[in-house]
């Protein structure tokens, strides 16, 4: 029954020959790779408002525009950095991968540790965001979602994951229509917004009076830093930088891309990064001028993408086609992390570094334990964080910036080694996107720290020694198992025990199998009810086969203690013997039927399973859970007939 | 762990032998046996009230007297029927006993199902009814624990159940004192109400016209038939013989009163009956007159025995102690369902009835699984109910009375088969206490069905037929089992497989134990990699140990389908064979390793479970979790030193 739901919900198997690898077009890869990065236009602009709202007495949202193209500098010196590391890791050069190997295992552990935090974070804040895009769409029908945010954000996650389950193949169509759809109704806005903008006609989304009330609002979040300028100012800037999630993703799939890969990469990054780069700029300048209010805990709920787009677009089916998009992008940014995640836990789990399960791909292709324990955690972070991406933020991006930086470091170290032509001037262009991230890695973990960064400046030390520990383990597990300098034991006794609750034809089996591997087999009754003795004995001399029958009492009335002991007793009296526990289980036909038929032997079986040198054997006896009447009567006619 | 933790919470094992058989005098048993009974005094004048609140333009309460006074005559005719019970079974005359033994197993399948039900429903509406009481306390030292009622109610069964599984010796103490606490507390109430009452120095609880206010309210929980004067007053009649739940309970235990048993249990059941019958209408008359409001669904949160409490003792202490001796009554009513529905689930599961497992005493000499089963079903209704004492009460008791007529019934036909000295005057008292608890059961069904006793009437036979169902399953089991006629297997093949997921030290105790069982045994490997095959079958000629290797390839990557592929095929080649499969098992020291090594050794045996005609064989290999750099040097010295 079970199988048959998993069927239904994942579909059929997949064979292993059936693994494609398919080359992308750069028109087909932009999608397919930027829709993580894009995705963020969606948030960044927002976020930085939410941090520049309490800046002084009336917003500082002029210098949104400014911090955004700050934030546009720096995504350009990190895609330069990373066209050099396309060129030298042309099979894909993750950041877990290069500081791996230039670096040593410590800093790719660090950089694994950082990525697989911020693909989790990723999925909920893009998972919140979807929903936060449809509730505003929905408000502005009238109709307040603002209590479903949680479930909705949790079955926006159960899609996503359930799809990744299927193993679909990632068809380029699904990705071009939202990807090129959000990017071009964007532009759409920035373009009429910008007309509508100089030619006059523009009628703010707030009054200035609204805006001061929400700034009242919004400095209860600030607690103590507040009145420090510069320090607001780099925390704005923090949350803007937030766009630069996912730009490394491109990086990564270098294989994807068709001949030369390496240099169609490069010119897709390059690509990404100004369609990144214009419209966040773009949406920046326009918010900060529409008198658009940040959604923060004091009760504003719309987006700033949705109130921009109403005050551009109005009540024209343009802005339904917005958020419409806008949700549309941020699954597939979703979906970036369910595909991200369980491939770099199954490099880890390969390395030793994760539970090797999350290594093994399931029957339909895909890293399934991997896809599921994303699922879980994004889903409890969604819950912790009650769908609030605003909540979220603080968390995000550190985890990018320090791979950033990982990453950048290797490629110095990289160079330093190779020291191929022009590496002097390579050096220099990955030490300056080094030093870059760094800093901002740095800032943002001070100026959010108390925001909730302090988590992941917790949590990332934590995995890396989780990390080694689960390597050490490995490692003394290989040591332990290798057949080097192996020396077989002799051939010890064993003593073959079968444990009997009654005697009954499911019992007979296991004494004739018993029986079979060793002739001096004999049979044990634990004696939880002192008045079977008698029965059991006249019983046995009946129908025991000659197998010895011994008693064990049991005075507390349990099954396995006193078995332990009498097993533990035989290994004292002769040590480094072989016990083998024959146990005979009555099966019924049907699943039902198994409730009413304690599953004792399966729990001593699962008691004896840390005790050495103990070998359990099951023999199973299965009968017939339900007959009829007509049934019953055929049966003892059949045994009437047979000689006893 | 667990175990621990287990410990802590139920204490060290008892023996079998430490069970202990004590004879109480009446004055100890009178407590042990009636708290139940005596308790209902806690609710059931409240729940005639709530009846009677709707009934007219202003509340017919003084009609709740006259309803005692009846509901006391039947409990009269009862007691006296159940003194002849006592009579004709010394040994304990529940009547699952008397119904099944006197009118078939049918009826004494009913009265099961009746009394089953019926214990549950005792356990949630004395949890329920201890929190209105706590509740009432606290309301009027102004602490409003409405909002706590469902989860303090939870705690309230899950203190109790804990109690229960400790096996702690009940004490006559233990039930003295709480229980001669609230007869000596409500006869005080009494009196000195009746006192207050004669002379004029009465302030009722609520004036004429909060009743008016309470009665509109009211009003809205009666649907149809409110008009139908006579309805309402069997309405109210009904709710009054909840009063009467629990009287059996000493026909159920004469076993535990000094000889001469049943002459000393028939007195106390009298004694028992004298003092119920008088509280109830003592307490019926005055609350009738006090202006006490029944607490309903429109917010009236305060129990009618507070109320009168406040109005008789006012502010003084003696208020605490009814409040408190009230509660701890119900805790000792709710006691006595979670010692009786464990016992007869026993019982009927050594009848075949419910599954076996319930019969199993568990370490403390107590029915666990039936504790734990009560313990979920009483909190599961209190949940659902909202732990609404008048909620639930229109399902109690109808299981009560079935459960008396059929045993009155039972006794009829008893004496007809006995025809003893006196018998016809002995059927007569039977045959009317039967008439009477019929006419109750029917009125009852009838006047309380939209009320929820529906439910009831439908799960009663749906218990029936389960039980028959679980019957009819163990007597085809039995038959099956059976060694009648039994003619042993002719000696079958046996293949020996041993499954190989590589070849480490875990491996080599499995190949050592298949060879010692069959000289031709061999090795399967399931390819889910086909990289591994060379490299596996390298390893194989140096370690193999000459047992011969077979590969199954796996497309879908599953290791259990090719393998129960190949085991079928193996059957259909040789009918009747055996299929012995040797799983080696490397499990390592420690707990929490085990996390890091799949769990396909157990998820195959599960899997191959209903496979009949396959014997499972678990070779563990023990290997230590966690070794230090000098652990791990010392080994590989060792090794050196061994010859290969």
């Amino acid at each position: 029954m079970t199988f048959s739901l998993r069927r239904l919900l994942i579909g059929d198997p997949l064979q292993t020959s059936q693994a494609s690898h398919q080359k992308l077009s750069n028109v087909v890869a932009l999608p397919v790779f930027a829709s993580d990065a894009l995705s963020s236009v969606a948030f960044a602009t927002e976020e930085m408002m939410a941090a520049l709202l309490v800046a002084g007495a009336v917003p500082y949202f002029g210098l949104a525009p400014w911090l955004a193209v700050g934030v546009v500098l720096l995504l350009a010196i990190v895609v330069v950095s990373y066209r050099q590391t396309i060129a030298a890791y042309p099979g894909g050069g993750g950041a877990y991968t290069v500081a791996g190997e230039n670096l040593g295992p410590f800093a790719g552990r660090t950089a694994g540790a950082a990525l697989l935090l911020d693909y989790v974070l990723n999925a909920a804040v893009c998972a919140s965001a979807g929903v936060a895009a449809i509730a505003s769409l929905l408000g502005n029908y009238g109709v307040d979602i603002a209590n479903f945010t949680i479930p909705l954000a949790l079955c926006f996650l159960a899609f996503i994951a359930l799809v990744n389950l299927r193993g679909a193949k990632e068809s380029g169509v699904f990705f071009a229509i939202p990807v090129y759809g959000f990017v071009f109704i964007v532009a759409l806005l920035i373009a009429w917004g910008g007309v509508l903008l100089l030619s006059g006609h523009w009628h703010p989304a707030h009054s200035a009076r609204e805006l001061a009330v929400a700034r009242v609002a919004g400095e209860h979040e600030v607690t103590s830093l507040a009145p420090f300028g510069i320090f607001l100012l780099l925390h704005a800037f923090s949350s803007g930088c937030t766009a630069l999630t996912g730009v490394e993703a491109i990086s990564n799939g270098v294989q994807a891309f068709r001949d030369p890969a390496p240099k169609n990469a490069s010119k897709t990054m390059v690509w990404m990064a100004v369609l990144l780069g214009g419209l966040f700029i773009g949406v920046s300048i326009l918010a900060s001028r529409a008198g658009t209010i940040p959604p923060n805990a004091q009760g504003y709920e719309e987006t700033v993408l949705s109130q921009l787009g109403r005050v551009v677009f109005g009540t024209s089916p343009l802005y339904l086609v917005l958020q419409i998009a806008t949700c549309a992008i941020l699954v597939l940014s979703c979906n970036t992390s369910f595909a991200d995640f369980p491939r770099l836990c199954s490099l880890m789990a390969r390395d030793g570094l994760l539970p090797r399960q999350l290594s093994n791909v399931g029957d339909k292709l895909v890293f399934d334990r991997g896809i599921i324990a994303l699922a879980v955690a994004a889903g409890l972070l969604v819950i912790g964080f009650k769908g609030s991406v605003h909540a979220l933020i603080p968390l995000f991006a550190i985890g990018v910036f320090l791979s950033f930086t990982l990453s950048q470091a290797g490629m110095v170290k990289h160079w330093l080694g190779e020291k191929s032509r022009g590496w002097q001037g390579k050096m220099t262009i990955n030490g300056l996107g080094m030093i870059a991230t760094a800093v901002v890695t740095i800032v943002f973990a001070c100026v959010k720290f108390r925001d909730g960064a302090w988590m992941i400046l917790f949590l990332t030390p934590a995995l890396i020694v989780l990390f080694g520990a689960i390597h050490h383990h490995y490692q003394v597990t290989a040591r332990q198992l290798s057949l080097e300098g192996y020396r077989p034991r002799q051939r010890m006794r064993n003593h073959v025990l079968v444990l009997v609750p009654d005697l009954h034809r499911g019992v007979i089996p296991a004494l004739q199998y018993a029986r079979s591997i060793s002739v001096d087999a004999y049979a044990l009754h634990v004696l939880i009810d002192p008045q079977r003795e008698a029965r059991l004995r006249e019983k046995w001399t009946l129908y025991g086969r000659g197998v010895p029958l011994q008693f064990l009492p049991s005075p507390y009335r349990s099954l396995s203690a006193p078995l332990i002991e009498f097993i533990d007793d035989l290994k004292a009296r002769d040590p480094g013997c072989l016990v083998t526990l024959v146990v005979p289980e009555a099966i019924p036909t049907a699943w039902w039927a198994r409730a009413l038929h304690g599953q004792t032997a399966l729990m001593l079986l699962w008691k004896l399973r840390s005790r050495p040198g103990v070998v359990a054997v099951n023999v199973p006896y299965h009968f017939d859970a339900w007959l009829d009447d007509d049934e019953l009567h055929a049966l003892d006619n059949e045994r009437m007939v047979a000689p006893s």
